[in-house]
């Protein structure tokens, strides 16, 4: 089997003489509370628009970004912090996360959808425009009706799941903004403000070793790697990914689960190694980036099964969807196969 | 550029000691006529229906077969054989070949389709099953109506196909008896009848080393295997078989067709090598099977978004029907890659 001789990265130890201790869990933990109030100041003085200096959908990035890292660090490194604080603290950081989340997720899905409508229509369209507005896409498809039955329902489709995704995505929003005025976030943020300046790590962290830990998250990657099916993911075109494309069950599909959680562990191994290292592992970062289009695409095409579930819609309207949904599964595939590649490569370099 | 540096096939010459002329033609076309009037035998033997000894869908076979290789000699070695004959004889001969083929090739699409659905239906049916009866498969599908929305559309798209095909084909197969008993027929059957005993060479080509024109025929597939984007089709999940996939243009996709005309030309060379050596190249075999893969799931494609045409279908059948071009799409996709390979495999081994 291929998988076993696969190693992934290089191990995380090395490169930093003394061992590494609590100390330096604490200084990454500072430093991330600290990116955390700065882009909560920059999101206040935005005033949560676009009116301000920067831009309130970066301040709310950054928010994300800093909030995740917190929080994974949380988990990988728990024996050295206090107990009470981080299992209360995991939870409500979790929640910011997901909540703050939401709408760019709506957003990247819509545009997602669009380009490959047009992609699909053959419409005269750059193949990998860099950014598609919110509706403008649709829109343009709509303006030409007389280009025959299917592109209509292209148009169609696109100004459907427009109107769906934009409409969560306004939700989210709000969501997000509720949550954000909550005291529920006041709460985080001031126990994270206690964080910039004083990190509650156990008696015992500072003279530990951090590497232990660190290297038990990448241990968990690899485990969660090697029982993926790589090898029929590394055979192109092996159709995968479209089995029960018209199966009744309308959750995602069970597939998917296990590249999903993959994504994850590999983003805690690649936070874990932040604590210990400044370097950049290239291949991780592209390894993880394969896996965020598989779970794109993965959402992708379930809404576009979803909107085809709209009642009293066009057959045209669900014929384009269908095709949509389709490709969004194949993007699937091709993102498994992608990531595949990528971690051979890497077996094979290190 | 890669494809430069191919070599498909051995070249025709050589194995032979001294060079064939067009006594080798002669003798093939005696044999292949002899083929043609045995399975014609047999076709009327059998009365053209399942009751004889014989299967007639197998005589058909023969008969186009031997059609087939005929009408590709003549085209071939055409300056070794009298004009007036080869002119007059080629077009009957792709009359003959196209009206034969047309059946089968309905039942073929109709197969392709309905397994396709059933894998897309994560139905608990083999993924590979030999063969699936005209409409038993959508009939299974179709007696579980209370598997969801999707499903029902699975199995509505399935009787909407079975209902077209099955009717395309019934009209095939009844233009193929008309066209077997017709008096074109019966002179084009007398002309092979001629054929076994005496072919109309030239009078110059018992002495002509027909090698050259073989030679040709190989050089005309190599050129056009040439000018195919097999640097795209080699990369794998490159997309480009579903661009396009709702354009407003229902007629084929013009990117299908220089494969199709490869697949023509790959056929030439190959009975042109059967007119040198009785030896197969197993390596061509498998390459054209990949472009009739190619075909057959172009052309399925096509016949779903056909489907997708009818007026006042459910959405839920546009959408599989959707699902189900999308799917065909890729098969086409995988096609050319598999041709890719296939042809890379060629060019590295000779």
């Amino acid at each position: 089997m291929a998988q076993q001789h696969l190693e992934p990265t290089e191990p995380v130890s090395g490169h930093l003489g003394p061992s590494p201790t609590g100390d330096a869990l604490a200084g990454y933990l500072r430093s991330q509370a600290t990116e955390f109030l700065r882009a909560l100041r920059q999101h206040r003085e935005s005033g949560g628009t676009a009116a301000g200096a920067e831009d309130p959908v970066d301040a709310v990035r950054a928010l994300r970004r800093s909030v995740r890292r917190v929080s994974a660090s949380l988990h990988t490194f728990r024996p050295l912090l206090d107990p009470d604080w981080s299992e209360s603290l995991r939870p409500e950081l979790a929640w910011l996360s997901g909540t703050l989340g939401m709408e760019h997720a709506y957003e990247s899905r819509l545009e997602r959808l669009l380009l490959a409508l047009h992609r699909l229509s053959g419409a005269a369209f750059p193949t990998q425009p860099a950014t598609v507005g919110g509706g403008s896409a649709a829109a343009t498809a709509s303006s030409s009706p007389d280009r025959g039955n299917l592109t209509v329902g292209a148009a169609k489709a696109g100004a459907l799941l427009d109107r769906q995704l934009t409409l969560a995505r306004t939700r989210a929003h709000s969501t997000a903004l509720q949550a954000l005025g909550s005291s529920r976030f006041h709460a985080v943020a001031d126990s994270i403000a206690v964080l910039a300046s004083e990190v509650p790590l156990t008696r015992t962290a500072v003279t530990t070793d951090i590497r232990p830990l660190a290297g038990a998250a990448q241990e968990r990657l690899e485990d969660a790697v090697s029982a993926l099916p790589l090898v029929t993911a590394g055979s192109p075109y092996n159709a995968e990914a479209l089995i029960h494309g018209l199966s009744p069950d309308p959750s995602p599909h069970p597939q998917d689960a296990p590249w999903h959680q993959v994504r994850l562990l590999l983003r805690l191994h690649r936070y874990a190694r932040e604590v210990l290292t400044s370097s950049v592992d290239v291949r991780l970062l592209t390894a993880g980036q394969c896996l965020d289009r598989h779970r794109d695409a993965s959402e992708a095409a379930s809404a576009a099964a979803a909107a085809a579930r709209t009642p009293r819609i066009a057959p045209a309207t669900a014929y384009a969807l269908g095709v949509l949904h389709a490709d969004q599964r194949h993007e699937v595939e091709a993102a498994r196969f992608a990531f595949q590649q990528c971690w051979q490569k890497q077996a094979v370099s290190t």
